[in-house]
């Protein structure tokens, strides 16, 4: 058995869960706030995250409860163990009095991973922090 | 012979050439616009680049004229062609009138990376516009 860390950021978000779902799975949504992306809401599904400079992520749809929790891995292959990720992500909505509390997990980083793990809570951070914004302009979403 | 496709972007930037070239080649300034590394001035010196959600480039220093022009590798590993890149990036620094004219061209995107070559297009703006607004609050850069 393996050790693994864990990195869970937590945000209160003035939205509904709906909302808030939508900007998780539409592939035009997630792109703004995360990565350009080949996302759809199935079981099974495999799709990548690409980012601006040329990283790709592998992922695949592990589960979808809608407007509750959505899970994917995230996994980024390298020859160097140090840097070879395998992830799982999960998102959970849960509704308060003003919107909705959406926390975020990634489980998998490898005791000798500590300085992707800790780019990951500053990554997530920031991620929720853009998705936020994007919830506030867009009216439509 | 391979056919390969680059990406130019240029950008005025109202500082001295000095400045500038401190932010391409100083880890903890390089961090600050583009990513974690533990890049060195060196020629020869192979480092990464980091993104917080775990991407990582391996990177090695081709060439060095201080001030002048600074030019890496920038390859992403990957299993499926279409994501593996092995690219060469160079910033080039010309000093005008009012500061300096800073190019960054990146080649060796395949014909069928066009999303990756995209990808990079706007990626590098983004890029330079955190360099410059890392120039601007910094006085002591």
């Amino acid at each position: 058995m393996t050790e693994t860390l864990s990195v869970a950021v937590e945000r209160d978000i003035p939205f509904p869960p709906e909302k808030i779902w939508r900007a998780l799975t539409q592939p035009h949504l997630i792109q703004e706030w995360l990565m350009k992306n080949d996302f759809a809401p199935v079981i099974g599904h495999q799709f990548k995250l690409r980012g601006d400079w040329g990283g790709v992520l592998d992922c695949e749809v592990l589960a979808i409860e809608p407007n509750k929790s959505l899970s994917y891995t995230w996994n980024h292959a390298h020859s160097d163990a140090a840097y070879d990720l395998q992830s799982v992500v999960t998102f959970t909505l849960t509704p308060t009095r003003t919107g909705t509390l959406l926390r975020v997990e990634q489980a998998g980083f490898k005791p000798d991973q500590k300085q992707a793990y800790g780019g990951a809570k500053l990554g997530w951070k920031q991620f929720l922090e853009k998705l936020q914004s994007l919830l506030a302009i867009e009216g439509e979403v």
